[in-house]
């Protein structure tokens, strides 16, 4: 392979990306100017060197000049130390942060448990989190959102954390909560399903 | 206009339905066979002596034999009579009814109220739903739940029709809902909007 | 079956017409004022009445006041006679027409051969085309094009039928084309399929 | 900003990339292992080093050993020297390329003429298309065809160059085409537009 087919290889692993949107990306590199490969090489370069993953909530963040061990949402003081939302990935994180809607610690799973799958520990930080709940036990945690996708792979990560959590929240008395369901923005009743239904009957308020 | 024409203009009216499909369903009836054209007409001329509008909820539904005012929903007294839920059209009825998701008893407002409209009262049974709920009194009404699609007619009708009850509720301590908000089956949190997920979290459960 | 499911399941035929849709044409009628369902049922009555199947070319068209055998295309003399265009559909037909593209006379086959079509002589009406062909050789007939969708099914139809006439065809000289093939408007070079760019290489003008 | 939001920024530039996906790309090569890193920045290095853009077609190609001036297409002598085809974009030739409709020589613009562009020289290759045109007459260049998209940019383009072209053409006897317009793979007659049917008639074979 040549090295636009090896580039186009690469960009094909992107989330998202097709061979055909993969081939048009190694097009527009080289019609950039020598400055815009140069600026991209050497951000792909630093990313990781001026990134860190947070030790508390392991999401990614910016960290170059001074190494902190943690971000500056687990270092904010201000924020509810009682509750803790569990995502799947930063973006989840970065878009309920935008939305204001909580104020408490987070943490980032990393992923999501497939259906069916045989070794789920490898897939998200399970025992991370653990650790996590145990030490924030003596701050005073009461209680644990879960945050997941309501779709297929979203529910079957519920099941299993929730299953791996479940004994040591009732013994340290730490409610188990996930984010409410009901209907979203934009929903029309003649296309709702029932779970959707359901919820948005019991949930009303 | 010739009948083609004439017939094309009608189904243009059909909801949902442009000039291209109008079109296909008249070379579409004319390539029935006679009995199919036969049954259309005379079902067309039967629905509306065979169906009423149920004097209460104001939905229709068949009603050949005996002529009843009310329709097998309002008439069963197994339903409970302290909860009413206000809808927008039959279909949101007939999508709730089918969830299972509610026992109590319904009115069909018949429609929205479109932004900005001079007047709300002719596009919603908003005279008879006052009626209704005065009616509903007496037989231990606790509770009027609207349920209306969360899109912007649908914020607008329920803003509309919360205004004309309140007084009416406060006095007569009647509490009044709307379904709950949160994530619908599916929803991925990346895509989520702050409204939905500001309610997500307040709704955890 | 009530009326309403009765007509529901009538609607659900009409081509493109799914399940929700259905139901929503026939609350939408029981909306609609008398007058309404009366022109709709009357028009439907008045369909098969005041339209015919053309004697030459068999596409439908209105012939309310003196019974014509022919259409006015087909009777149109100012129309050429030496080429004749083969189409699958009435809408065919019209877009064709609509577009000015052609001025030769039509003959319109009611359908497509699937794939894998055992009987290929009863979804198309092949018999009345041969006999078409055959009387109008007397006219001066000298060209036959067969206007086809490029999808599978309309390929198929396009074996099937130039084999069907081919000797025919062959014995009295008469000329068998297709549409040609080549980029439609809006058509991207980077997305165009083998059989397209070979065909708009090859047809370059 | 950060390393990350700066990142983010050059990943928006790329075709199609919206902010949503460029954030994605990012957290994406955050889990990467560094090998992953290290390889895409060193072909992002190399890239420009490693591909040079065709002295006479102007397409990149890679060209990592013996430095050439030629792309393989140019200095392929058993292609037709007799023939030109213009093309926008290296996608375009790749995309002809693959489908073996043609076997003459290629030129890339480089671009499209947007509508109402006051500066189309800046646009696209046009004063090497003429250098090029006028070098190739000695070789026995008897015809350019002109492969745009039938977009409103690519006929616009085609307009531009065929007039930039049209002079030297006629006085030097060379023929210039079109790609031969038509119905596309998949097309239906019921949507086609008048320009595709009007072309699909002209055209038929």
């Amino acid at each position: 392979m040549n090295t636009i087919q090896k580039l186009e290889a690469l960009f094909k692993q992107f989330p998202g990306i097709g061979p055909r949107q993969a081939k048009r990306f190694v097009y527009f590199l080289l019609t950039r100017n020598p400055s815009y490969l140069e600026e991209l090489k050497s951000l792909i370069a630093e990313l990781k060197k001026e990134t860190s993953a947070c030790q508390s909530c392991f999401r990614y963040f910016p960290n170059a000049k001074i190494k902190q061990s943690l971000c500056p949402t687990c270092s904010d003081q201000t924020r509810e130390e009682n509750v803790l939302m569990v995502v799947s990935y930063d973006v989840d994180f970065e878009n309920i942060e935008k939305s204001g809607a909580f104020k408490g610690k987070y943490f980032i799973l990393g992923g999501v448990v497939p259906i069916l799958e045989s070794e789920p520990e490898k897939k998200i930080r399970i025992n991370e989190l653990k650790k996590s709940i145990a030490a924030r036990k003596s701050k005073g945690l009461g209680e644990i959102i879960f945050a997941f996708n309501t779709n297929p792979e979203g529910e079957n990560t519920l099941d299993y954390v929730k299953e791996e959590i479940a004994e040591f929240a009732k013994v340290n008395n730490i409610k188990i909560s996930t984010l409410g369901r009901g209907l979203s923005t934009g929903a029309e009743l003649e296309y709702s399903d029932t779970e959707t239904l359901k919820n948005a009957v019991k949930n009303r308020q």
